[in-house]
């Protein structure tokens, strides 16, 4: 795995920037992300490039034995474009423009800044596509953070009437298929359709089904119009964007498939602050993050990543210390960054790159640690860079081993679950987060795939829910051999959000011998007992050609079992999945081991990696001595 | 009592209509309410109407021998008519329209679609209004639901001008009604006014309470217009309109009075779960409902009905399971829905209909149960609906007793209280529901009346509060021999919203024996000890010519007594709800019963009905055997 | 000190003035504020004005031997001017004009209205200037109330895009200082900059910062419009505005430099409940408010007030019983009407006003107490008040003793950290309020005072934080021979909002010794023991000549010590602060006492006052007998 940094030469006077690229090889970096923040540099005003200082960076970099990482910067158009057309930029939910002031202030559907992005995107390709430095391009940055997916613009409007037309051909398919009769939604012609905001109570569903879908696929072909054009200036030069965390506004597989390298921006402490996390969990790992939060996204990216082309990914953005973003900053613990590092290569990663090189003084990430400070004195992680370079030099590439177990992840369940969560403790994201913890802490190693992933290499497969089931999907399971396992809500919903013919699950009853009759979800601190578990938050009716094999304490069933495949009809609490994950894996014959507290395991082709998230240390069978807080170990197989 | 269904045979294949008619009729029921979300299948293009597919309708149900409710379709203008007049949707508090794809999308003042309501009645009415099959009109659908009694539109703000001028005559009157020499607020003509919405701070509340008034008589006229059409057409058939629950935007006693049958729309666990119930109770009643939330509404809105045409009322869409709207959404105990039905049936209702016969399986109401599933299964319900059908029939139409008791509501007195709430915790629903709640454990029979209401049949009459005491009020509670209990803030403000002449409570002052000289509102978790109850969230000062009858152990006064007539000086909590109830029952010799936690019984002319609303068997005195959970027990007089 | 109400003559019947009057006079006042809100009245219809009412009101003061404390009216523009300029209403930050129908409905920057001010100014000035009656002007009326220092119109972007270019005087020095280069937000021209609101994600800080000073700026030029008007037209006469209390929107040091008084309105139970005090100092303190609460605006507003000019302050408006604005609302304890006011009096106020001399029976106020009620009759805070004038009238003018120690405040530094948190739980106005807690409960006075004012006299400085350190303050404070404290984030701004040279804490590295090399924020719950205190909210990670003078239970650096400056590197608890108090006091042999809880005192140059702030009468050693609840004590030096 190479290391590398994220860089932005127009941040710092040119007189330090060779001693800034002199610092990075020395601290183990090859590799150097640069560019994508920087259009109102390339082209200061309309049609005026000043190449100059880029070209002299990247030579800068280059003769220091460096490599880089090329962003386009449309994530940052300047104020001189917005100024040039002001409805190029998204309006938000509550019908406001969101304005010039900060980033990603455009609208994915607008055709004039399109236009301006494949010109901008042209001609940095023209210039650089030939530079032996160029090791990688990066497209845009960060599809869709700050809530930027979604926008309810004139732009967007129409593009989605012309979606809308695309998938249904004529007004009276859309309106069936969307149940328009219900509420006197129908519409006569696609022209009437409006984007499905500022309604006066919810809309329909399925309206905000299509818009979230068609909001992803502007997404994907906003990314592949980028692409095209690098990929014919620069036939063989690896393409990436880097991706978010805990982000499921658009469909990340669908532009794995356009790019070669999926990478994502790995800040552990942050996201722990942020989401679900309970507040002993907040506590306990408060600066080392979950232990899963980041093994979670790389077995997530790494599954949106082609397959074909090797299931290459990296971590673009590594937090190196606190950050500035979080409703509570702390630092990390000493260890946590090399920790990272090697998680990531445990992964399987081909690159990690922490943001970034040194912390910059002004503006918006100010508070936002570095490798150096903004001195350039080097902050805590430089050290812990060195370390975890030093390692990954010895132990050289680090391929994946086949995981025993693959989690499903769909992103279109999201979206399903988020428009109609029914009760409002059924989150999508935290319930196969805790799915893929429980398949971590009894030590195995996991592919999180989408739903058209070939799931034959697997000895058990975990799909926490799937509403809308795709075609084929049902017959892939069900030639399988090994233990499968479907959540709460799998097969509720067909293609257009609506509920099967013959009820749930749909096409998968034949699979699972049952029919969900009622569904009913429990607000929070409702809690009915069952043996060694509790239903909490969601539970299903279920009639069944077959007696459930785990009931409640009320004799009510909670998860069926027919050959091989198991229904679990409630939302499964930490004691159920452990238990079911236990079974699964006996059944499989699969090894489990018992995990202490906050210690996880990770295996490669010829490795295996031991990390403890935990605050204290930690003795492990087998470990010569207690392995201390913050730290890992590693060893061949 | 009738049994019925509310039925939407747009949504289903023209094939099935029959069997479905045969089945409610098996299943016990004989009323159906059809037609009021239809507008864009009646009328598919502007003037161009489809009337095949109901008189079909209509006439499956008919041979089956059901009779139909048929509802105006003004919930839910199509969208050719929105597009026609984009002007005709409300405006939201914070200036932004409320647009298409859902329902309710209308202001109540824009007279362009005030003459489209007009017109599709008027057509609606023409065509069915001598069809054998018509038991009932219903107006619209649910007023004012999901915040649409408010509007802050152009239409709105005009008509605003029209009513205050009309109210006040000159400006001058308006400016000294409103007090707008304060804060020179003072208008020189009514075209200057706006409504009271996106002011700098709070808006004038008088200006505040003009505008419910003004938007509240916006409803009833709405409606008025749509009753007369319907009542010319079809002389002699009685008029609904489906009121929501818990719910004040409007005054529902207006309204009432132009129509003949006073029906509301029952969710008990859905209330419960969004409504200020403490989390014990929503744990302890998760599946049951709150035992005082179906039965407060019920004598509510027979007290909105007119009492010289026969106080009709009933429940007009009934749960019969799960639904799909509340933060979370349990499914009802065995046996809730028939307790449900047979409540109604005893506080006098003449028809109870489910909401709905199947559950849609598509747009936005897909996941709220109904009858069938929607493989047209049976529901869980079905089978309650059949015991409940057969005891109906046994017992046969049940006449309200005379009530002992009166509890006193006013619309206005919640608008004003929710203007100036003066502390956070002072809710006017919450107030009502307590009084009335103690007045069920005890056992009594309640009407809840209007203040203009006939009080000289009550053996105890309880007013909550009541800030703007109407003239002739205080005359009429001195004339009542029986015990009068008047709450906090009563008399406190003048028909203009100022503080009466002489202070509050006003023109009760004679009535009372006191003055209130100061008021004060306790933060939560604030509790002032008394003897066997405590002081919490308000208290005021009072002067009286007679010591008080109970005062908390600092010697304040709590409650004064005059002439069988008290007056409440604190926010009552439950014990001393209990205590006061106690007494004045003592002193009207009306028998008191005491129930255990979730027992409440009542009274016909013929019968006695005893519910078990806790989730446990209860042993009551007299009974043979321990009333199962969820269950009901009926006894002759 | 002299004491007075808040009257409004039109609001009342003509023939009422002369008792009301009378009253005063025998209740012990002799000043009253008028006008501030009479605009409608002054200038019914444009340009024609109505000054009979007024000069009658001043005469029957005056003939009463009451003085008049006149405002101008400008908070409360009349409706037919605001219909004459729609677009002088402030846009607030999500876009939405702020309407009229209550007050401050107006922008600060808004050149029209800016006129229609000096017009009225004007004309007011050139009839009251001579009035023998006239005490005092007062401007306008608690500038900035109801958020209205900020507004987004286009009045202000205009008036913004003209403060920077005379602060940067070229577009390429503003790009500098904003750091604007990061994410490409570079501007060629002032005239594309616009507000920093509705970005799509957090603005530049230094955009943030720079508003701010220019929205500060803007409130203080439109003050000082008044201020030479009112000067122009009555030399000698003083002026002062009405301050609100835990304001920090604009610079009040700024605005204090213009006026000749610095008034505010206390409010202290309303205070308490809407600020971040704990759930026990709310309850504990529920009628009495915290017992620092008036006493720290009392010493903040004297310290606005310039010094030259004798620092003179009061109290403009003074709680005399519930209020209406709060969350609740409730009632002073007996005695704590007449508390306040002697509290005022103890920090050398020159004035104390009533708000209100009677309660108004209509519009938004109704629910505020006043001296009498709405019928005329005396309110519970009658005999407080001529009590305190008793004790007044004894004592005579009561000068301020030089204190022993100063607290540093900066508006700006409120900014600095409302802007960029880092941590939520870190607020400035609470890390001041507990620093001069801190002080107080060991019995020390304090001066709090701007960064600019002279610190030769103090015998303790503290400076709570001082994020953007300006020219000439570390020498200033090097020059001391008194200890010295700096709380953590000191010296961690330039200017231009951006991280120092050299790291924080910037221009203070040489006298502190420390430099700071990383910030972590804690979240809520977090605490990490150290000796006798905790450390929790924030954390500096330091590098210093010399070892920490305390650390924590890790050996880590908490507070460091040079030279007599101590630099404190965590947020401070209250067991940090008492420790730090401590150790000041000792070195500066400054004598302190242990107050027992509730109890503050308080000295002029001639008398100690002691308040008893708590619930329960408290023995105090010299004292005869326990001071009872809401009581003082005075006695002679
Ligand atoms: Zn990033
Ligand atoms: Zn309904
Ligand atoms: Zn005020």
């Amino acid at each position: 795995m190479k290391l590398g940094c994220c860089y932005y030469p127009e941040h710092w006077p040119e007189d330090i920037w060779a001693e800034d690229a002199r610092r990075m090889r020395a601290m183990g970096l090859s590799l150097v992300r640069i560019g994508e923040f920087a259009w109102s540099r390339i082209e200061p005003e309309p049609g005026h490039y000043d190449w100059g200082w880029l070209d002299r960076a990247i030579e800068t970099l280059h003769a220091a034995g460096l490599k880089v990482i090329l962003g386009t910067p449309t994530a940052t158009p300047p104020k001189w474009l917005v100024d040039r057309m002001p409805d190029m930029v998204a309006i938000d939910e509550q019908g406001r423009p969101r304005g010039f002031g900060s980033r990603r202030h455009y609208c994915f559907s607008h055709e004039g800044y399109r236009a301006e992005c494949r010109r901008i995107v042209t001609v940095l390709a023209a210039r650089y596509a030939k530079h032996p430095a160029l090791h990688m391009w990066q497209t845009d940055n960060e599809y869709g953070c700050h809530d930027t997916v979604l926008s309810f613009s004139h732009a967007a409007a129409a593009a989605f009437r012309g979606w809308c037309a695309a998938r249904y051909g004529t007004i009276a398919a859309l309106n069936a298929a969307w149940g328009n009769v219900f509420w006197s939604m129908e519409y006569r012609s696609f022209a009437e359709i409006d984007p499905p905001h500022l309604t006066v109570t919810e809309a329909n569903p399925t309206h905000w089904l299509d818009y979230r879908r068609f909001a992803s696929d502007q997404v994907a072909s906003f990314n592949r119009e980028q692409v095209a054009i690098l990929r014919e200036a620069a036939p063989g030069t690896p393409i990436t964007h880097n991706f978010m965390g805990f982000f499921t506004e658009f469909d990340h597989h669908d532009v794995g498939r356009d790019i070669d390298v999926a990478t994502w921006d790995s800040y552990p402490l942050g996201f722990l602050e942020q989401f679900w996390f309970s507040q002993a969990e907040k506590r306990d790992y408060l600066r080392q993050g979950h232990p899963d939060i980041a093994a979670f996204h790389h077995d997530l990216y790494r599954g949106c990543s082609p397959k074909e082309a090797g299931s290459r990914w990296g971590v673009m953005e590594q937090q190196p210390g606190p950050v500035n973003w979080a409703r509570f900053n702390p630092a990390p613990l000493p260890g946590m960054v090399a920790l990272w590092t090697l998680e990531a290569c445990a992964h399987g990663a081909e690159l990690t790159s922490y943001f970034r090189w040194r912390q910059a003084p002004f503006a918006q990430e100010q508070m936002h640690a570095g490798l150096l400070r903004p001195d350039s004195t080097e902050a805590e992680a430089a050290d812990e860079v060195r370390a975890a370079a030093a390692v990954l030099d010895a132990i050289g590439p680090q391929a994946c081993a086949q995981a025993p177990a693959a989690l499903v992840f769909s992103y279109e369940a999201a979206w399903v679950i988020g428009i109609q969560p029914q009760g409002q403790s059924f989150r999508y994201l935290e319930l196969v987060f805790e799915a893929y913890s429980a398949l971590r802490i009894r030590g195995l190693d996991v592919d999180i795939v989408s739903p058209d992933a070939d799931l034959s290499a697997y000895r058990m497969v975990v799909v926490p829910t799937l509403p809308i089931v795709p075609d084929g999907f049902a017959e892939k399971l069900a030639a399988l051999s090994c233990p499968v396992l479907l959540g709460p809500r799998s097969g509720s919903k067909t293609d257009s959000f609506c509920i099967p013919d013959g009820l749930a699950p749909g096409n998968l009853r034949d699979l699972t011998g049952v029919t969900v009759n009622r569904v009913e979800s429990l607000r929070d601190g409702v809690s009915e007992p069952a043996d060694g578990f509790a239903v909490t938050r969601w539970r299903e009716d279920v009639v069944a050609d077959h007696a459930p094999e785990i009931t409640d304490a009320a004799a009510r069933g909670v998860v069926y079992y027919k050959d091989g495949v198991r229904y679990c009809a409630v939302w499964p609490d930490r004691d159920l999945l452990a238990l079911l994950v236990e079974r699964m894996a006996h059944e499989a014959g699969v090894e489990l081991c018992d995990l202490p507290a906050g210690i996880r395991v990770r295996r490669t082709q010829t490795h295996v990696f031991t990390f403890n998230y935990s605050g204290q240390s930690v003795s492990l069978p087998g470990f010569d001595a207690p392995l201390p807080p913050a730290s890992w170990h590693l060893a061949p197989l």
